[in-house]
């Protein structure tokens, strides 16, 4: 009989190969289609011969933290509770980082395979994701950007740097995701878990257009990464957090809707309060703009009002109020606002101008946050089985596919 | 006093100087953007100095005839009528080629310019546009795909060959286009027509993706000529028919919906028929597969039946009834089906699967129809003034903005 274990109403069968699951940051298909055009990818080339091709609908909002929380989750944000980087506290009257463990709703995948006995390692590009996906887990867990802090008691493993033998990347690098990659195949090669869960960083995908040299050579990277894996028996299953798009004019201005300066414009100040849930502690490649917003109004009897004017701006793509929200995007109802507003394909949503520092976007705006950037690869390298084909796939089938649907 | 001449219910000021219109097929914006951030079009980077850079929306569905003649009647097809390249005759119950003039339900610009005694020039890639935008034009009117065959009587100018001193080229290949500009400059340096409107091809569109090399290459030969013409002294206007977007899955596979068989195993054969006005007579670089398509159903009391039944198919946008459609889009009623259908960003739409000869797609389709291919460049050599800047522009005001609104 295969053993099973259960995860938020799912069953998962135990590994029966090391299995890798590679969570690209910003990994819209075009970045790998181009690649491969470019003949940059040869391993992701010939692997429909012996693997399978997919796609899946990422989690809206479209951004790191609930997208990688749902895969190790293998369930939505209505499950786990993150829905953004940021969500505004209702009883705090506080806007809150959502990056603390402690709003976590659910267990994941990952801390009960390890309960069950499992070895388990998980490596992050960025730290912030560190103790969400780190969370109750007995394991192997860190992040490239602090290899050099890491420690056999906290992160269940020591002197990675000396193993990997890169020097700690710069966080706002290519190499920052290297190293993830780098680390993992000497995981794999010396501990060989049974589970390794590997994230990166879209700082490339935020900088540099499918088919461009930049991004050619970041996905050439991965992809002899992959053979590696491959090569060493791995199952590898890859995924995306969200896609990407260009989010600018024929010159490379970014498409920006000011919402809270068009809303106080209208109805005042401190009648709404627009959160941005793409904000985090790492900006300067995007200026905290994504095609996703939150608004929490103070007087909720004007909604339909707010609703109208807001659906009326150009580049404004759709107006949800938080109960339409919470169902289509599975999101939890207590951490979005009274509406929820999604930018055009082209355009990202900011609060007041004043705001967002644009100083950093060196190169012209590319970012995420909406349906536009839902659709995401699922690629696995053995054949994928008992699969209904009407099924509506989603990123967060990624560990039920890798586990549970592999010939 | 300015003197004006007034076309369908539009005025226009004479040209004060050689104005030059070009419609470049395919021209996401992203095109552009990448092409100056590679470093291959200096002139489009320094133009914001001295000219305007504005976004405004095509004509859905998002193809070429449709657009073009928007373009050139300064009115969309509800006043054109030309909404595609293929319509369904009702009364002659017969699907129809609409590249003939007598489709064409209003005066163009060019023409009218022309009997108000300026001297007009039209230059397109392909031969199918030709007679459409010359239609009553008393000028120079020739296309690339032809240029052997042009003379004094049928297009008002001879010898073009030689003058241009390229060979006619391939009707599938970036230099179709570059002929365009090159006898275009041609003309301007001798004829020097007061009014002239040039129209590429996106066979370059169509294959390459934004940033890659080819597409880069392709733009720095536009970037060349219109620095040309503008050395020349010539106002130069520039838009595109629609945008292009990737089609595809992460390794290049194309997302196709394929409406006549679903129709077909759902309703029985006969019930419905599904026009894909995307089809002409050059098919091979998308094989007549784009993200709109008409449906005229033999029944139509069970018109929301499949309405319903086909906005539940993944990859399909939105579906419209006619008036629905004729509303939003501004096509004409007799011409399009009883439904119109939208495909997602990332999908196409087909009729029948074994009606698709997909056998010329050497590379992953890339091809436009839908909304997601409305956003185009507005590109003016010189400031644009007196717009409001909270009107939503589109395509087929570039000529009211080259002659009305230029500083």
């Amino acid at each position: 009989m295969t053993e099973l274990i259960n995860v938020n109403s799912r069953s998962y069968r135990l590994p029966s190969a090391p299995t890798i699951v590679v969570c690209v940051d910003g990994c819209e298909q075009e970045y790998i289609n181009q690649a491969i055009q470019a003949g940059k990818a040869p391993f992701l080339a010939e692997l429909p011969a012996f693997g399978s091709v997919l796609t899946g609908d990422c989690v809206v909002p479209s951004f790191t933290n609930p997208n990688n929380l749902s895969i190790v989750c293998g369930a939505p944000p209505s499950v786990h509770g993150i829905c953004g980087n940021f969500f505004f506290d209702q009883e705090a009257k506080e806007e809150v980082l959502m990056n603390d463990a402690k709003y976590l709703r659910a267990p994941t995948i990952l801390a009960e395979m390890a309960r069950a006995g499992q070895r388990v390692a998980v490596v992050t590009a960025k730290d912030k994701l560190r103790s969400l996906l780190g969370h109750q887990l007995k394991g192997i867990c860190f992040s490239a950007e602090k290899a050099d802090e890491v420690n056999l008691g906290e992160h269940g493993i020591e002197d990675i740097v000396a193993r990997v033998g890169m020097p700690v990347p710069p966080v706002y690098s290519a190499e920052l995701s290297e190293f993830v990659f780098a680390a993992g195949l000497s995981l794999l090669t010396h501990e060989r878990p049974d589970l390794m869960y590997l994230s990166t960083t879209d700082y490339v995908q935020h900088k540099y257009a499918p088919g461009t040299p930049e991004a050619n050579a970041f996905y050439a990277m991965m992809d002899g990464y992959f053979k590696r894996y491959h090569d060493e028996g791995a199952v590898v299953a890859i995924t995306a957090d969200h896609g990407m798009n260009a989010k600018t004019d024929a010159i490379g201005r970014p498409n920006i809707v000011f919402l809270q300066d068009l809303l106080d414009a209208r109805y005042g100040a401190q009648f709404a309060r627009v959160i941005l849930p793409i904000t985090d502690p790492y900006v300067v490649h995007h200026g905290a703009l994504g095609s996703y917003a939150t608004i929490y109004l103070h007087d909720t009897e004007r909604r339909r009002d707010v609703t109208d004017f807001l659906a009326g701006i150009a580049g404004v793509e759709a107006v949800f109020t938080r109960s339409q929200a919470s169902q289509r995007f599975e999101v939890p109802e207590d951490r979005i606002g009274d509406l929820v507003v999604l930018g055009e394909r082209l355009t990202v949503l900011g609060s007041a101008a004043d705001k967002h520092d644009l100083s950093g976007l060196t190169v012209p705006l590319r970012s995420h946050g909406g349906v536009s950037e839902q659709k995401v690869p699922l690629i696995f390298n053995r054949k994928v089985v008992d699969v209904d084909s009407a099924r509506r796939l989603r990123n967060f089938d990624v560990i039920d596919i890798a586990l549970n649907h592999l010939g």
